[in-house]
């Protein structure tokens, strides 16, 4: 991306001078001026003007506006905001708008529900003045909820943007989903089969993305019979093991933890020793993942990266003309957690 | 507690002259002015003042401060408060200290790291002009943080209040560690070893309590040998398990479904078969007390009663001249979770 810097170096001007043409200032010549509009143009240059309208008037106050935060995925994103906001000398206030509380999951494709809780807060974050709005989602999708002409800095956390302006920052799923498959070969499993999340899910079709890339990789055929899919609960976790028990699999991956916690109750009763018999892995790396016996091997979810990247994105709106703004969100990688789960092959 | 409504009865007025007469207004003859005041001395009725105050100019918003939103029993106590206050149509806007983020547990007896980050919210909450705030606590002590002086009408959620003016919701804890002896000891256990909490901690020394009062009923002389101090997390479990191991117990109270985790650790690595060999039993009912294997019997915090005890007990001293102020503490109970970790002894 051309930044402030770049043109400020093709003009042989200061990156100063750039910024007072580019925000209308006087005091500069007339021929200075029409050089630097030109390499704008020619560039293709994009200036963030947030940066600039804001230095005006800050308050000096971040919103974060939650979509739930008894989801166990929000508190961490937001503690990890909200230490960046305050490295930044930025105030917070939070808003929840506690959409699973009230309709559990009911309200990912109701626009009306949603509005109707996320309007009042719209309104309330603008009588308050803040200078930005960190929106953090209760549940990934491609977030198509917040008006198109919303005109504060908004960066979106833990779901994609519909909407150019607002940058998002998520969880890299596919990477996820490839790591673990790596892993699981590299213990020597070829028959791995996948307990995944909801079908319509995004987590769950990028994980299975990234795994079908490993597998390709490891030239090992993707079986479609061997991915069942549940519904994040421990019971479907039960069920799908028991479904997936007819094709002699040595290693069961499940899209989260929980349901692997089901995948456990499931060799337990068989009589199936996890990490001997039968290797199972998780995802998320909840606290259950270090109750179960053996300890699961499972991949931990970036959240505080996730909440350090979004608060330091919109403070880079907030304060840096050159911050992109890019309509491709940015993904943050996981971290494989290696316990007992998973058996190694000869 | 003498209410508006028993003056009124008193004197044989309407409930709104005793308001009225309270609130200085006029148009009340003297005779009756004077038998009002004469029945409020003499029952020493104290009115709500809050109460009256706030009807006056409200913005129909309440502040919530929370000490440690990452804390696990911040968001159920804060979600349930808000669904209290969105029932009764206020509005609220949260802040978080995020203290142990910051300083882990050396912040509870260090007032001066407190007052720091305390000081500026409370002046961001006056300066947004909320009618109430509720503070939730995310370590319950005696709390003594909020300026004697601090106007807002306060109830304090996890924590006791050292000011009369402002009420404290907290948990049963002595309740709670006299239900899991009771329970116990109607198994057949008389030999019950206790893995406490921090020594100085007052959810430790409360269920302390509560365990020899259950005791002492059950005729089972407490034997102080038999109690040995974790500090909340597995580790310690596993430690106090082996210091227990000595004394030919039947059963292990562990304060926490942490150190239970730790006390199944210790049981495994010996070969000793939980919820068989030997009982545990654990507290708070995190979610790991279902992943553990046999699940485990625990006593169930009650977050969300607190929640909306502490939002209730706010709207009341907002909206009702006859609220209770009480010096004393509320205090909710917990409820017993039987799973399969306490074996019945014959």
């Amino acid at each position: 991306m051309i930044t402030v810097k770049e043109i400020a170096k093709m003009c042989d001007v200061s990156p100063s001078t750039v910024s007072n043409i580019l925000n209308g200032k006087p005091n500069v010549s007339e021929k200075t001026r029409q050089r630097v509009w030109d390499a704008v143009k020619e560039t293709g240059y994009q200036p963030n003007y947030y940066a600039a309208n804001m230095r005006k008037q800050s308050t000096r106050t971040i919103a974060i506006l939650a979509e739930d935060l008894g989801q166990f995925s929000t508190p961490p994103i937001l503690e990890a905001a909200m230490a960046s906001c305050e490295e930044h000398e930025y105030r917070t206030v939070i808003m929840n708008l506690r959409l699973y509380d009230k309709w559990r999951d009911t309200w990912y494709n109701d626009e009306k529900k949603l509005q109707s809780v996320l309007t009042p807060a719209l309104n309330e974050i603008r009588s308050i003045k803040v200078d930005g709005l960190l929106y953090i989602a209760g549940h990934g999708r491609p977030l198509k909820c917040l008006p198109d002409d919303f005109s504060l800095p908004t960066v979106i956390a833990y779901a994609t943007s519909e909407n150019n302006r607002f940058p998002s920052i998520i969880l890299d799923d596919e990477k996820g989903g490839y790591d673990m498959i790596k892993y699981l070969t590299s213990m020597g499993h070829r028959r791995i089969g996948i307990i995944a999340g909801a079908a319509d899910n995004m987590h769950a079709k990028e994980r299975l993305l990234g795994c079908q890339r490993a597998l390709f990789e490891e030239s090992i055929p993707y079986n479609p019979e061997w991915t069942v899919y549940g519904d994040w609960e421990r019971q479907s976790g039960y069920e799908c093991a028991q479904k997936l028990a007819q094709h002699n699999l040595t290693a069961i991956w499940c899209m989260n933890d929980l349901m692997a916690g089901g995948a456990y109750d499931y060799a337990r009763e068989k009589g199936i020793v996890v990490g001997k018999d039968l290797s199972i892995a998780g995802y998320d790396d909840r606290q259950v993942a270090q109750y179960l016996y053996p300890g699961l091997t499972t991949n931990e979810l970036p959240l505080k990266e996730v909440g350090i990247a979004c608060a330091n994105k919109l403070i880079g709106m907030l304060q840096d003309e050159d911050e992109e703004i890019s309509k491709e969100p940015i993904r943050v990688d996981g971290k494989m957690i290696i316990r007992g789960s998973v058996a190694k092959l000869n």
